[in-house]
C-alpha cells in the first residue's frame, strides 16, 4: 500500500455517454459504499470518454495516486468499445481466448437467449493473457484483474448488476483478504424541520470537543439533514463513537428523526411492520412516486394494500367518495378534500392507516391562493384525521420528491 | 482555447458523500448534456472529498488539461466546507464581503426563510476579491469565476437547482457569448427488441461507410439499445447527419420505437395528447411506478385520469372488479387476472385506454411454474384487450424498472 494505513482506490468510469449526459453514474455511488464497508477508501472518481488517449493516461495518472484503480465501462461488443485492448496494450499482454469465459458467452446465447451466436460475441471472451480472469456470471463480458507496479488495477462491465455480482463475488472479498483493513464506520442520524447552519449552531462545542479520529459530516437533502459520525473500527471498538454519538442524539432532541442510516419509507415501513398495522395511500399530486418508494422494499406486501392515484378529479368522486361539493367548494388542492381523500382509500381498502396528497407541482396550475409548490397532505386513521400543508418552491420533479419525502414524514408522526 | 476547434471543459465535484456512496451525482450528466448542447466538450468528470490537498491538487491538473473547469460543492456553511478558503489561496486572492451577496443572505433569512440570522450564514457573501461573483437567485453561497493561466474556473454550489439556475442564468451564456463554439448535433433513434451486438451485426457496412465526422454510439438501457449520430453544427449544415440517419432508421427497420431522444413515457405521452384520447392505468407488481413516470411528464394531466396500485388481491376485486374466481383459478400473476385488471380500470374511469401489470419482482414468492420475474401486461381499449408476458432476471429495482418500459413500449404499439 501506498500509505500503510489505509487502502486508497480510485474508481474510473469509461463511456462516452457519461460525458453528454445520457447516463447518470449510479455505480460510483454503489462501488463507494461497499468499498467504504470493507475499509477501502476512495479517493477520487474519475469518468472519461471511449477515447485511446484519454484512457491512457487516465490510467497511469490513477494508478500512480491509487493502490487500486476499479475501472467499469468499455466492454461491451460494439466498435466503440476500445477498453480491452488498450489494457491489452497498457499492461504488455497478447490477447488469448479463455476457456471458461467462452463457455459463458455460448452458454447464455444458446440456452438462455436462445439466439444465434456472432463472432462479435465470440471475441467477448477473449482477454489479455497476462491478467486474471473474473468470470462474469451475469453477462457475457469477463472482468480483467492486473497488477503493475504494485498497483492493482480491475476493469469490469459498466452493467450495473454484472458490475455488483463481480464486485461481490470476486473483487471485494479478494481485497479483504490480502489487506488486514479496518472496517470504516458510521453511525447516522436523519433530522427534519432544522435548517443546516441551525444544526451547526447547536453543535457547536460537540465539534471541538469530538476526538480528532472522528469526524462529523452535514449531509442535506430533501430539506432535511442527515448527520454522520465517521470512524475505523479500531476506535468504534473503544465505545467512543457509540459515546458520541448518543451526545449526538441528546443534542439533536426534537429534531431526530430516526437514528439509523435508513430512509423514511423504510423507517415508516419498520413501525408498520413491528406493530401490524396496514396502510393505503390515495395520491393526487405525487402520481404514485410515494407508493412506488413504499413499493421498492422487499416484503412491502404484509402491509401496503395498495393505492389510488386520482389524478382527475371524478376518481377522487368515483373512487375515492370525496364529495363533489367538498371538491367544488374548496377546490382539489385544500385540506378539506385531501383528508376526505385519505378517508375515502382507508374505507375502500379497510387499512390501518391511509395517506393522502394533493398539491401543485408545476410548471402551471399556481394562483394567487395556492402558490405553485403549495401541498395538502392527510393521514387518516380509525380515530382521527390530520391534515397539514407544505409549500415547495423547486421545479416539478424535486417538489414531487419533496412532497412524498415530507408526507412520508407528517405520516411516521402520526403513526409512532 | 487550448485546442483551438473545442472548448475542453472538466467538471470537478467536491464532497465527501460522493466517496463514500451517500449521494448519487446527477449534477454531472445534467452539466454536461447542457454544456454539450452549446458545443462544449466534457473530457472529464471528477470527483473528491473535502481535504485541501486533493482539491489543490485536482484544481492544478484538471486547469492544465481543461479551458473551463465547473466546480461544484462544497460551499456550505458547516466546518467541513473548505473550498472557499482553498479557492481564495489557490488564486492569491483576500476574502471580501460581497455586497449583493449579502444583501441576497439577509433578505433570504428575514423574508423568505422568517430565521434568526446566524455569523455562519453572513460568511457566506465573503468571497475572494479576485473573482468576479454570480450571484444565487436560489440560495445563500453566491458562485464564484476566476481566470488563471489562460483557464476558466468556476465554483458553484452542489444543491442541485441552485447550480442549475447559475449555470442557465450566468456560465453558459457568457461561455456561448465568448467562445464562437459550434454546437454539437446530435440525432437519436430508439430500438426494442434486438441486442447490442445484433444492432451491430445490421449496422457493420453502415459504420465502415460513415464519414470519419460523424460518430455512431450504442447506448443500451433496460433492455433497449439507443443508437445516436454526432456531429458538429457546421456539418450538420451540409444536411450530412439527416442522411445517415434516414440510412441508420432504414436499416432499424421494424426495431425503432422512435427516432427522437424521447423517453418511452415521453413517446406515449404524445401519442395520446395529439390523438385525443385519455389512459388509465391498473398496477400490481409496478407499484405505482409507471404512474410515477407518466405524471413526472408536466400537463399529463390531459390525458392521464389516474391509477390503481393495487397491491392486494382484495383491491383487485374491490376496487378493478376482477371477479375472485379469476383469481382464485388462475392467480393473481396471470393473463387472465391483468386483462381484467385492464378492463375494470378503463371501466371505472372511462378512460380510452387502460395499462395493467402484475408479475413476480423479487426477492420472493417465484414459484416453478411462475418463476421470479415473470411479468403479466394487458392493454385495453373499447375494442379489444391484448396481453403479453415477459420475464426479466434481476433484483427487485430493475425488474420493477423492466417491466415499466417493457409495459409502456407495449402500450405504445397497442395506441399507435
Amino acid at each position: 500500500m501506498k500509505n500503510p494505513n489505509t487502502l486508497t482506490v480510485s474508481l474510473v468510469t469509461i463511456g462516452d455517454e457519461l460525458l453528454i449526459g445520457q447516463t447518470i453514474d449510479t455505480n460510483s455511488a454503489w462501488m463507494a459504499k461497499e468499498l467504504n464497508h470493507i475499509g477501502a477508501s476512495v479517493k477520487r472518481r474519475v469518468a472519461i470518454g471511449d477515447n485511446w488517449d484519454d484512457i491512457w493516461n487516465c490510467l497511469q495518472k490513477e494508478g500512480e495516486a491509487a493502490d487500486v484503480v476499479l475501472i467499469t465501462g468499455g466492454l461491451g461488443p460494439t466498435s466503440d468499445d476500445i477498453t480491452k485492448p488498450l489494457l491489452c496494450k497498457f499492461f504488455g499482454g497478447k490477447m488469448t481466448t479463455d476457456k471458461a469465459a467462452l463457455e459463458n458467452v455460448i452458454d447464455i446465447f444458446t440456452k438462455k437467449l436462445n439466439r444465434p451466436l456472432l463472432d462479435r460475441n465470440l471475441w467477448q471472451a477473449d482477454v489479455p493473457d497476462n491478467c486474471t480472469v473474473l468470470q462474469n456470471k451475469r453477462g457475457t463480458a469477463p472482468g480483467m484483474w492486473f497488477e503493475k507496479d504494485n498497483t492493482i488495477y480491475v476493469s469490469m462491465p459498466g452493467v450495473p448488476h454484472e458490475m455488483k455480482g463481480m464486485m461481490q463475488d470476486d473483487v471485494l472479498p479478494i481485497l479483504k483478504d490480502r489487506f488486514m483493513l479496518h472496517a470504516i464506520q458510521h453511525r447516522t442520524l436523519l433530522t427534519a424541520g432544522i435548517g443546516e447552519s441551525f444544526l451547526a449552531e447547536i453543535l457547536v462545542e460537540f465539534e471541538q470537543e469530538l476526538p480528532q479520529h472522528i469526524k462529523l459530516a452535514y449531509l442535506p437533502s430533501y430539506g432535511m439533514v442527515r448527520l454522520r459520525l465517521t470512524t475505523s473500527e479500531q476506535n468504534a471498538a473503544q465505545g467512543e463513537i457509540k459515546l458520541e454519538f448518543d451526545k449526538l442524539k441528546k443534542l439533536v432532541g426534537d429534531y431526530l428523526v430516526i437514528d439509523q442510516d435508513l430512509s423514511l419509507q423504510e423507517t415508516v415501513s419498520n413501525i408498520l411492520k413491528s406493530s401490524k398495522k396496514t396502510l393505503s395511500i390515495a395520491e393526487s399530486c405525487t402520481g404514485g412516486y410515494i407508493s412506488h418508494l413504499i413499493t421498492l422494499i422487499p416484503g412491502s406486501s404484509t402491509f401496503f394494500l395498495g393505492s389510488v392515484v386520482s389524478y382527475s378529479n371524478e376518481m377522487k368522486v368515483e373512487i375515492l367518495d370525496v364529495p363533489s361539493e367538498i371538491i367544488n367548494q374548496h377546490g382539489a388542492v385544500s385540506l378539506e378534500t385531501v383528508a376526505k381523500m385519505a378517508e375515502g382509500i382507508r374505507r375502500k381498502t379497510g387499512s390501518d392507516y391511509a395517506l393522502a396528497t394533493s398539491g401543485i407541482m408545476g410548471p402551471e396550475g399556481g394562483t394567487e391562493q395556492k402558490t405553485l409548490g403549495h401541498v395538502c397532505v392527510a393521514v387518516s386513521s380509525a380515530q382521527t384525521t390530520t391534515t397539514t400543508t407544505f409549500d415547495f418552491r423547486f421545479d416539478r420533479k424535486r417538489n414531487i420528491e419533496l412532497t412524498a419525502v415530507h408526507a412520508l414524514n407528517f405520516l411516521r408522526k402520526n403513526i409512532g
